[in-house]
């Protein structure tokens, strides 16, 4: 598990270039610097069409470790129509490019509730809703779950112990995307990942958490800037027959989404080879 | 468990007017606004004296809802005699004081360590040896599960489970200062707080969560003003027998502390009536 990663194992989440770089920009980039896959996000997705990025993401050889996101089942305090079908276009969105999983962040709090049993029940219809067309579509569901700091206004799952409750009811072809960023500070981390196994872990993302940090969304760290111990953690994923790809996802409006983007991605390839 | 509460249910913990007032100033205002208890924290404490404090305390007729706080156990790297006498010193000011507990914000990873197993055993080093003396003291000790975003910088315990492991291990005498801030995320508080019972339920912290939240650790909200859900809170405690006062602790530099104090406590007095 130590000796670190070469960018043949590791993927790149759009986000973490989101300032700088277009979709078709970050493919290339990809291929640029020899990193095997790429994780797009749908506003990024969209802007490039879907079509003529699954075909050049193809062209250039990369894996697509997942697609971002699906979700945000809670906002109007009921499953509406308009949920279900953006959830349905984003599953044929990852069926369209192959990708491993359709990332899910499944949002916080209803607008002006304070009723957080009412919100996991919300986000376990929509997930469940969601699966029915994603099991035909052949797509895998991947539950995120979010750092606690986001439980009203982003995601309202945010243990592995609660996704893969969910998991269990909902039965197969869902699973989670273990965040290091989000879980690491989680004493039940280990069993739960055991508790996961191989089928139901479905992505990787690997940051990591400065001291101090500075804003709860955007003051995300490079691999070995903060403390996270990001070789463990992989271990542990990798120990229960993960395959997928390591994959980069931060965000930085102080630092990383300033720098020149060839820069941020030679970065990622030193520190995924050093400190992963 | 609806209705609010009256402030001769309320305690003010000093945190809350910390930048306008010193501790006799915050004895005067507690007995000026009814409110029925108080918890300093040390250095305020130590400011005024442990002595005089606990006086003046007993003069105005408050209780002593905590002492804030002992803990900090993790920063060095091992358990030296500097920590182990300071945390004595703390369980014999809560003794002075009469406190119904001495809080504890155990500390997060030792400085350059990544390694959060290792800072785990250290708590449960410090908090062991500092119970030897609490309680011949007769000082209840009471660990504090902070929020997951503090777990690098603060303190390494974030959920009631991991802080009621520590309990079910080290005896008699230790138990949880529940503050909502800090815990309303969890799926599994429900639970937690019936597991820990009446004995081990040692304080109740209350404030609110804030959307969008503008810093990790100054930006507290007044009760009422964010999503957390108080009353539904307060009855999970009080359904196990818990009787000690509502705790008001609020960090908030951009707002709270920059107001006139006695607003503060009317304000505190009035969201204690109508929202908690």
């Amino acid at each position: 598990m130590s000796g670190g990663i070469g960018p043949e194992r590791l993927s790149l989440n759009t986000a973490t270039v989101r300032e700088q770089w277009d979709l078709a920009q970050c493919i290339e980039g990809c291929a640029r610097h020899g990193i095997a896959g790429i994780s797009p996000w749908r506003d990024k997705l969209h802007e490039m069409g879907v079509d003529k990025a699954a075909r050049a993401i193809r062209d250039a050889g990369l894996r697509v470790s997942g697609l971002c996101r699906g979700g945000w089942f809670t906002e109007s305090g009921a499953i509406n129509q308009a949920v279900i079908d953006d959830n349905t276009r984003a599953v044929d969105e990852a069926a369209t490019l192959g990708a491993d999983c359709l990332v899910m962040v499944v949002g916080g709090l209803p607008r002006g509730s304070k009723d957080l049993p009412r919100a996991w029940d919300l986000v376990e219809e929509g997930l469940a809703r969601t699966l029915d067309h994603a099991r035909k579509a052949g797509v895998k569901v991947a539950i995120e779950p979010l750092h606690p700091m986001y439980a009203a206004d982003r995601a309202c799952v945010n243990t592995m112990a609660h996704a893969l409750d969910l998991c269990d009811r909902l039965g197969d072809g869902i699973g989670c995307a273990v965040d290091v960023y989000h879980v690491w500070w989680d004493p039940a981390l280990a069993a739960q990942i055991e508790r996961a196994g191989r089928d139901r872990l479905m992505a990787f993302h690997i940051c990591d958490w400065l001291v101090p940090t500075r804003d709860l969304l955007t003051d995300r760290g490079m691999m070995g800037d903060g403390v996270i111990d990001i070789p463990h953690l992989r271990g542990l994923v990798e120990t229960q027959g993960f395959e997928g790809l390591n994959e980069v996802e931060i965000f930085s409006d102080r630092d990383w989404w300033r720098r020149d983007p060839d820069e941020v991605l030679a970065t990622v390839v030193e520190r995924a080879r050093t400190v992963c």
